[in-house]
């Protein structure tokens, strides 16, 4: 690696450079042939010990980190933040305060309240990687959709993506956004009224009044699933027939995209609700698993670079 | 090792011949030799991944695995079920493809249906070892309790073998059933009447009318507990006090069976009910921590073997 | 290491001699340092397993004893006894002998009976540690504390130590009390009446009238929080703001104390209720973090020391 790389923490993709991002993605990219081959594991963060501190339910993402971890050589610690000190009455500040205090590298933070993991930042020695906040960002999430996509596209400039579900909860939706815009592509997006966000005149996105407008000519589709742990009761009550009819997505309303179309989803998937199982399941437009496999490469990079930064 | 394992999966005993069985019993024989030793861990799997996905609770065989694969130099993700995706709506085959896709090498799956580690077979990549699903299959019980008759007996052919208790909810029964058939001993089983398996006509067994009848003459005595967590509320309600009396093993109903028997439970035992404190305890007959020992050396075994595999 | 170290478990302070208290201290002294370079994981223990078995909620503890044990090579294995067997009738004993039949080497046991540690050593082949059993002892705690004391004291004979709170349900105060004691400190204690110990008499301890009796002229002064765990409900209701007034630590009850005094907290600290926020962050005189710090240090010394012990 000639290119340098500053960022000790890892907040979001708005504190990045687009030259910050192509960085990762390229080392990215060398992780995605590493894990394909037999020599998985390597030593670059022996003696590094990487702490997932996840505030909120997570399997993917945390797993995805830890494996991430392994294969770079550190030491993972899972803390547990459901039966942890918290529930005794501890502030979140402590509880990562006390985590630092036993010297390690790296926290991993997922949590219900925006810009948790940077409030830890002044606080602790180790690096902060935001692995999720409220409905912030969630900077690893875009930087696997933008290899992914940069993978299929070749580029990551004057493409046209577009982005369609519940936007307002969606942080997946506000990284790849920010991501999005730097690298030179542009984003339309497409909410059920009950999912515009609110502030959605300060993103640099295009609002598509409805579906089709979102498809139109688009190079690349995001679909996000409906956050029904970030609902309210009551607050959502369509039917998931009628849902899937009015905002999911299928092969017939896929044809107002280019032909050469690819689908993304964060994951986990509705299916036949935002997407149809046929879809999800199309080799020739579902990219959702392959984007599970760069989340890890992603995240081996991000961890090395900011480990390695000065 | 000269002897070839062609399985890239371990689902079930019945999918097994007397052969495979046999080269995983030798391999397993020398990990019991092993780990007694002060050179517990080897670099076998290095560089391998080995995820437990357990979908009902379970600690001793979970514990089990990850020390097992541990030792042979494999990294363990330990994937919560209780908290994952699955709460969100994501479909079982889902989750597993999507750990898949993070280039792992081995599932070991625990699962309340029958039948759900083959289900996943033709969606992954990686081998898959079924840690019991549902009232199927728990091979890797049936192989340890192999592993400890063998021990005992010095044959696995020719021995009388009774099986007592919860037969109709019991994967272990059904998985001892099917290797005891394949090594040429015989089984005779005793349920109480609740827990008499309805298809016992399909089970190669001798169905004992009462529990001195199975235990007549037998070399050894498996005893199962009753799976509390496997029956409807208010569909068994027997004291344990009476439970034990008609339908637990003491000292002195063991005497109907030969004076070298050994008795063998796949724990955790319910002292009192369907065995004795005493007999649970007592080294002329018990030897039911030695299963557990067996176990890691068993689990061992067909990492080892499956991941060898061609 | 010269000197010998004669315990293959290590299930409180009372046990321990004088100088084994000093073996401890002085190995850990050495590990504080180790953590604080480049080089913090050794091979120490490679080929060994030490298995956390937490009966009690905890992540602090669990987790340092976790980075512990791989700081010296061991393989950690956390066994959730949330989730364990006991769920379905196994008893405590069986579950530790049934791990304990995996061939491990040191059990790490959280439990909320006091002497269960103490119980199992005689069932199992493994080492173990206790890390906090009831009311009665958590040495580990006390090693720490000690360990901090004496960096910052330059000894740790002819101390007056206060120690203030819930001292009643406060397995730290007793071991503070056992180590301080043994050293050739003395402890003055000062609890709300109803956090009054009933066995205080047998405590060797000075008991303070009022607060600002137990800190005149204190070189330490450790204060306890309320363990509304082992509350029962209703048996302790006062308004957290009157508590701090009474019994809780600030700036000004502090003067009572010798100039140089140093304060002390085991952690979860509940702010503004036994401590303020402005003293628990004073770099003055608080050492709360310092305190996690050596706790790393203080575990790997034990693991260490009982692991080698003959």
């Amino acid at each position: 690696m000639t290119k340098k790389f500053s960022h000790r923490h890892l907040l979001g993709i708005e504190p990045l450079s687009a030259d910050d991002i192509e960085t990762i993605l390229d080392l990215a990219g060398k992780y995605v042939k590493q894990n394909r081959s037999s020599q998985r594991f390597i030593n670059k963060l022996n003696g590094k010990t990487v702490v997932n501190t996840f505030f909120e339910t997570s399997t993917r993402t945390r797993t995805s980190f830890e494996i991430a971890a392994k294969r770079l050589g550190a030491e993972v610690i899972n803390f547990n933040a459901n039966v942890s000190s918290i529930s005794k009455g501890e502030t979140f500040l402590d509880t990562m305060r006390v985590i630092d205090a036993m010297q390690v590298d790296a926290f991993v933070i997922r949590h219900q309240e925006n810009g948790a993991p940077g409030m830890v930042v002044p606080h602790v020695q180790a690096s902060v990687l935001n692995a999720g906040d409220g409905s912030h960002e969630h900077p690893t999430q875009a930087l696997l959709d933008a290899l992914t996509i940069r993978k299929h596209k070749k580029r990551l400039d004057g493409l046209k993506v577009a982005i369609c579900g519940d936007i307002e909860h969606s942080r997946v939706a506000r990284s790849d956004v920010f991501l999005l815009n730097k690298l030179g592509s542009s984003v339309r997006i497409f909410a059920p009224p009950m999912f515009m966000p609110r502030d959605v005149k300060q993103l640099d996105v295009e609002v598509a009044p409805a579906m089709t407008d979102a498809l139109d000519g688009a190079d690349v589709v995001i679909m996000l699933r409906i956050q029904n742990e970030r609902l309210s009761a009551g607050e959502f009550s369509m039917a998931p027939a009628e849902y899937h009819k009015l905002y999911g997505l299928d092969h017939a309303k896929l044809k107002a995209a280019r032909p050469d179309v690819v689908v993304m989803h964060p994951l986990p998937m509705n299916r036949g609700v935002e997407i149809t199982d046929a879809l999800a399941d199309d080799p020739k437009y579902s990219l959702v698993f392959e984007q599970i496999e760069h989340g890890v490469a992603v995240r081996m990079a991000c961890l090395d670079l900011v480990l390695g930064a000065d």
